[in-house]
């Protein structure tokens, strides 16, 4: 954990780490981004134990980064939306991203995230590398190895 | 921590967290942005306990972020600066700046990103606001609370 008072403490890096700095943290919202929204499919991809999933999705809502949605009424069943403050991690996730494909030893990518509609990708200010306009989470699909592709932005 | 096998591993956000999802990591790599480049100098900024700064540092220098560079000879020291790989975190860190800009309750900005010599300052695709440059480390300075401008890139 991080102390309560040092010299760099006032700092929006170490703000944004209170709220998101943990693995799982940002890994739960990656599967928001992919449109995965409920805890068994979470549970599921992630491979995380069920109480630190709910750990963290109540953290996450506590925080305004998610909203809990119920989808079904009986029995009611509840899915996990991004919110504006949620989607606003967006060029945080996309640069840890760019940063891992950068850096992996084998130079795959395992996700490619492209322009929606125009074939582009998106570069590493995220901006379409083919027609050049400033990309945000709706604009853009992620495909993951040729497989059917999939919006990097919740519906 | 994470487990070694889940649907979702096959993926870069996940090896980047593997290497710099810890919130000391990335203060640390802060630090070295901020030309922080000594030990004894993160230690009194960062607060953070001796043993747990001697771990992170050495893990940087083992992942390749961080060169050990020695400045003096008698007695021998040491200083840590940051590689390409470790530059190439910038975007993730700005990103994280913004963020937590942008949701802090009090709407201060602690520190402002300015592009050297054009008072533009950097945007949240990390191009000027002024001359709309694509801007890198070098082209940049931290400025804190209208202090001395410090660069946020290393030497």
């Amino acid at each position: 954990m991080l102390p309560r008072a040092y010299e760099g403490q006032d700092c929006s890096i170490a703000g944004a780490l209170g709220v998101v700095g943990d693995r799982w943290t940002l890994l739960v919202l990656r599967e928001a981004f992919l449109r995965n929204h409920r805890f068994e499919d979470m549970q599921r991809r992630l491979g995380v134990a069920r109480n630190v999933l709910t750990d963290r999705l109540a953290r996450l809502v506590e925080d305004g980064l998610l909203e809990r949605v119920r989808y079904q009424e009986r029995p009611e069943r509840f899915e996990y939306r991004l919110t504006e403050k949620g989607l606003d991690l967006w060029p945080v996730i996309v640069a840890l991203m760019q940063w891992g494909d950068r850096h992996r030893d084998d130079g795959r990518r395992p996700m490619v995230l492209y322009h929606r509609g125009c074939e582009g990708e998106v570069d590493d200010r995220r901006m379409c590398t083919a027609c050049g306009a400033a990309l945000n989470p709706g604009d853009v699909e992620a495909v993951r190895d040729g497989a059917r592709r999939r919006a990097m932005a919740p519906a």
